[in-house]
Formats: C-alpha cells, structure tokens, sequence
C-alpha cells in the first residue's frame, strides 16, 4: 500500500507485484467445471482467468468501472503535424463536460465511471462536476527543438497519475479504463514507439486524426529529426522514462503513472487505442508486472498500434476499426469483459444443473 | 404485415423487402456531423448505418433485445456423431430454465429477453415461464439413412419460427439474436454447408463440442455418406429448402423460418455461430435480402463459420475464439450494436458543441 505521506513514483513502481500464477489454473480448473464444453468460451476464459488473478482469487460484483481520460496539448502541433487546430484539445474537454462526445455515451451505456484530468490543456477550464483540475504545464515543449518536458514536469506528470489511481481504489473501482485527448498525440506516440521497439518511424506513424500525404511526410520528418535530436541516429537504447520526458507529452506521462498506480493498487487496467498503449508500453518497459494488469481493449487503426501491443504482448479484445481514442474502444471492451467474470460467477456447474459430461470415449484422450 | 388468418411461409418470404440505400447515406451524413474524425468510429459507423435503413430511417431507443434459443434433437446422433449423449439437448434445457447456462448469463446482463423453444427435444417438458413448447416432433430423422424431416415436418418447423418473429415484433422487440442448443446439430451444419457453399466437406467439418480425431472421421463419414445419399456424389445445386429438409434439423429448419419472419417484419437480426449461420445462408439462399437485416455476432471456431459468413457477405462483430452457440456469441455481441446506435443518436456535432472541423489544407483533399 501507498500511503499518501511517502508518495513517490519510485515507491509506486516498487509496489507492483506480478500476479500468482497459482490463481490462473484455479480458475481454469472452475471454468472447466461449468456447463459448458472445454474451452468454449475460448478469450473469455482467459480474460476471466486474469481478473481472477488480479483480484487474488476474488470475482468483484458487482463490478465497479471508471475510466480516466487524460487531456493535454502537445508544443510539437507547431509544426503542423495534425489535422486539426490545437484549440480542439480543449474545445473537447469542454465537450466531454457536456456529455456530447463519443466517450460520454459509451460510458453512460456502460455504466462505467467518467473523469477527465487536465494534466496540461492550453486552456484556463472553470471547475466543473468530474473535471480534475491538475495541469503540469499549458502544453507540453515543442519536442522537435526541446524535450516534450523538463525531469520535474515529468515527474510532477507521472505523480498525478498514480495518485488518480490511489484515488479511484479509494472509491472502490476494480477495473479502470485508460484514454486520451490531445491534438498532436498521435505525433508523440509514433516516437515513443520507434524509439522504444525500434520499428521504423515509417512503419509507425499514420494519419492521426486525418493528416492527407504532405501532412503525413510533414509528420514523418518531425518525428525523423525530433528521434535524431533527442536519442542519436543510433538510438542506443534510450531509457523508457527518458524516451517519455522527450518526445511524449504531459497525458502520456500521467497515463504512465496511472498505470503504475493501478497496477501497485491490484486494479484491472483497459487501455485504449495507439497514445495510452504507448503509455502502457512505456510503463511495461519500467515495471513487466504491469502486463498482467492490462487488457487490450481493441486494436486501432491507427498503424503503431498493433506494434505497441504485440512490443508489450497483450491481445487486443476488439477489432472494429476504430481510431478515436478517448478511452472509446476500452469501454466498449467493458461488456466483454464484464461477461466473462459473471459467466465465471454465475454459469451453473455439470454436477450442480445434472448436466452429463462428454461421453467416456471422448473424455478418456 | 402477416396476418394471423392467411399466415404461410410463402407469404413471409415475399413480404420481405431490400432496405433503401438512401437511408444508409443520410445516416454517413449524420455519422460524418458528430464530433470525431471522419470515419473515426470504424465499423460501428457501419452498424449504425444498418440499423438505420432495417429501421427505416429511426433510431430506437431504448433498443428492445430479445434472444430465441431453439433446441431439438438429431436422429444422426445415433451414428456416434458428438462428444455429449443426446440427453444433453434436454438437460440444457433445464439449465436454462434454471438460469444457469451461458446464455441465461449473457442475456441477464446485456438485458436481453430470453425465450428457449422446444422445437424437437425428445423428452416432455412441462410448462415453465420464458419456454415455448412447440415441438415438431422428438428429435429430426437419422439424416444418415433418410431426410431429417418430411416434407410437413419442414414446413411446421419454419411456420412455427415464423410465427415466433411475428409475436417478437409484436413485443415491441426491435432486434433479436438467434440461438439454438441441439446434440449433434455441428454434423447437420456440416453438411448444409458443404451443400449449400461447394466447400469441401473435410473443410466445413470440425470437432463440435470437442471430438477426438476418430470421433471426427466417423462425423465426416457420416456427413460424407447422408450428402451422397440426397444429393448424389455431384451436389448438382439442390434447392436450399430441400438442403434443409433432408440433412438439416428441427432447430434449425425454425430459426430459417424465424430469420424470415423477422425481416418480413422489418426486425434487426444477430446471427450466432455455425449452426444458427446455417440457419441464416439457407434463408439468404432463398431470399438474399435478409441479408440486409442481419448482424454477424462473432466468427466461432468451428471451422465451417467463417465460410457460412463469407458466403452470406456478412463479417463478424466479434472474434474470440468462442465455439458453445446457444445465441451466446450472438448477445455478446449485442453492447457494441447498441454502443453503435447511441453513439449515433447522442453525440453532440461539431456545430452544436462548438468543436473547430479539421484544418482547411486537410479537409480539402
């Protein structure tokens, strides 16, 4: 446990305790003993297995979700690297207040718990009901000529994350999706994915939120030079934090930190689309453990995605396509997940329904 | 409209019609308003759009679902065809009168409205809320040694699945998922599909639920020998309804009638995995606009599914390796259709929410 008085990321970090294997096969053993045959209700069972595990050999119902979506702007949308102006970051935020956007309705439906951080929005918001107000800087540094942050506003970052995630444990959440809002996000990801899993920049870099050609090679050049400036041509392996501190942003890092809180605190995490897996991927690269934390709520179109999950070794739940963020494709992985833990608890057994097993001659191989 | 008076499966199969393409444009128009990228929301964008034309240019809300379970039992099964004794189909049934399969799960939670239909289960089942006692006869024929059903058998079967489409529109019901629970039906699936498609019968032919490999090869014997049996060793193009009848099953034969029903009555669909899709391509052969109205719920492992969906032209919502039927890939998927259709009906749009659109130089390309 975490208490408020010696909080520091070091210690967050430390707390992360890889799950008990002992739990996995437990759960296997239960679900094989449900009326069902073996196996089919194929990723729901392991999805089952791995919340059992990181609730230490308990189902929570019912089942509290919350999702968290960090907000900032990025100094590196100077250069031109988005399709859309940099005032929609906070023109959004002030939607998701309003309950008008994509992320609002998906957790209405879900049930799930919505509260947005201001970790570093170019904009000044009035308090309001479920905004948290806890901005670093108005923006992260223009990462093509400086470091995205200096080492304090990182740290000041990641430490607003983890104490998000102390919070929402205090509020008795189990399951915590994680997303984003931030024009030039995409930008930030692109580098922190070449530079963490050595994928070409080409490879890992797309249209954002709809970038044309020339602003796409607009994109690859800056994220080109901001990599050779900050890592080298060489890119001798650059430490993840470090790598986060230059070319990430102040949402990435407080995505970075609620992870480490989460995990820390034994709660599910659901990451959403490319910027909050780069988080995940950047906090996996500083603590493993947090991978048996982590859900793959979908898999994005944006093209780093699928690179950024594969580096951390967790299977997307959804395939639809979608490339909105916000947190969207992790809550509408919620049901999903939701289901299995209540067919876990809730299906009957062969022996409790009087259900026959399989025949002696199919059983026996 | 059907009426009660002049009701006939000929009658449903000619009341439906296409959906209009120019309801699918006005809703992208709608979609392309809200307040995310162009395109950003992928295939849920898709699936609103669909459920915009089924319904005529209207969003419901609230989305009333209901799930039909039809189960009956296979003659075939007495070629040693599956892993679980025939008493299974029945004892299942009881489980989902009790509450306690999958199904009974997945419907509590995504507030689906449950009816199981006997159909054919060979064992009397008294009288319990949310079951339908409406058996055709105890269990379909040996398909091995002769057709499954007679010709009246057929035609009782898909009038009484008709008919159950009808009373669901008349509940107010506005999309409904199609289950079934049938010891042996993987075998009849098989062969539809091997009769229907072209595809070879070794391709279409899996384990069920969860053959050893002799147990299989007895399976594609069987299904090998029933096809010769009724179509001839050339499987020159035999009318679908006759595909249906000779190695089909009562289950099945009533969800064809209950797919048609619900598109003659202007209902969304969402079909389960292999066996329920055999139900769906037999009725897409004989009317292929029913494919308009049809969602795909998952792609299950059974390895015949996925050559049933490519041959209707429907993809799967969702991919998890589930293989256990009962309508359970088909209400899992039930969130994301719902998430699509209130994601349309509640977002704020870019005008309304005073969000700037993408940068000119962008969105003149």
């Amino acid at each position: 446990m975490i208490s408020a008085q010696t909080f520091s990321i070091a210690d967050v970090i430390s707390a992360i305790a890889p799950c008990e294997a002992a739990y996995n096969a437990e759960a296997q053993r239960q679900l094989d003993s449900l009326t069902k045959p073996i196996g089919s209700l194929g990723r729901l069972e392991a999805i089952a297995a791995q919340a059992y595990s990181i609730f230490s050999g308990q189902m929570p119902q019912p089942l509290r979700k919350a999702v968290y979506v960090f907000a900032a702007d990025h100094g590196v949308t100077d250069e031109g690297v988005s399709a859309y102006p940099r005032e929609v970051t906070a023109q959004m935020v002030l939607n998701f207040l309003h309950g008008g956007a994509a992320i609002n309705v998906l957790a209405r439906l879900h049930d799930t718990d919505l509260t947005v951080v201001d970790v570093g929005v170019d904009f000044e918001f009035d308090e309001a009901p479920g905004l948290r107000r806890m901005k670093v800087r108005r923006g992260s540094r223009n990462m093509h000529r400086e470091a995205a942050m200096s080492h304090e506003e990182l740290g000041q970052a990641l430490e607003t994350g983890a104490r998000l995630a102390q919070e929402a444990r205090e509020k008795g959440h189990h399951i915590v999706a994680i997303g984003e809002m931030g024009i030039g996000n995409t930008t930030a990801a692109s580098a922190i994915t070449a530079a963490l899993t050595g994928e070409s920049i080409g490879t890992v870099t797309g249209r954002g939120a709809g970038l044309d050609d020339t602003g796409r090679n607009r994109k690859l050049h800056v994220v080109k030079r901001s990599i050779k400036r900050h890592f080298g041509a060489s890119l001798s392996n650059p430490e993840p934090l470090e790598i986060l501190r230059c070319v990430g942003g102040l949402e990435i890092a407080a995505m970075a930190g609620f992870i480490f809180g989460a995990a820390a605190g034994r709660m599910a995490m659901v990451c959403d689309g490319f910027i909050s897996t780069a988080a995940a991927a950047i906090a996996h690269a500083v603590a493993p453990q947090i991978a048996d934390y982590m859900f793959a709520g979908h898999c994005s179109e944006e093209p780093g995605h699928r690179h950024l999950l594969r580096h951390i070794g967790i299977k997307p739940i959804l395939n639809l396509g979608m490339r909105l963020g916000e947190g969207t494709g992790a809550v509408l992985a919620m049901p999903v997940i939701e289901s299995a833990l209540r067919l876990y608890s809730e299906m009957a057994t062969f022996s409790s329904a009087g259900v026959s097993g399989a025949s002696p001659r199919e059983s026996e191989r």
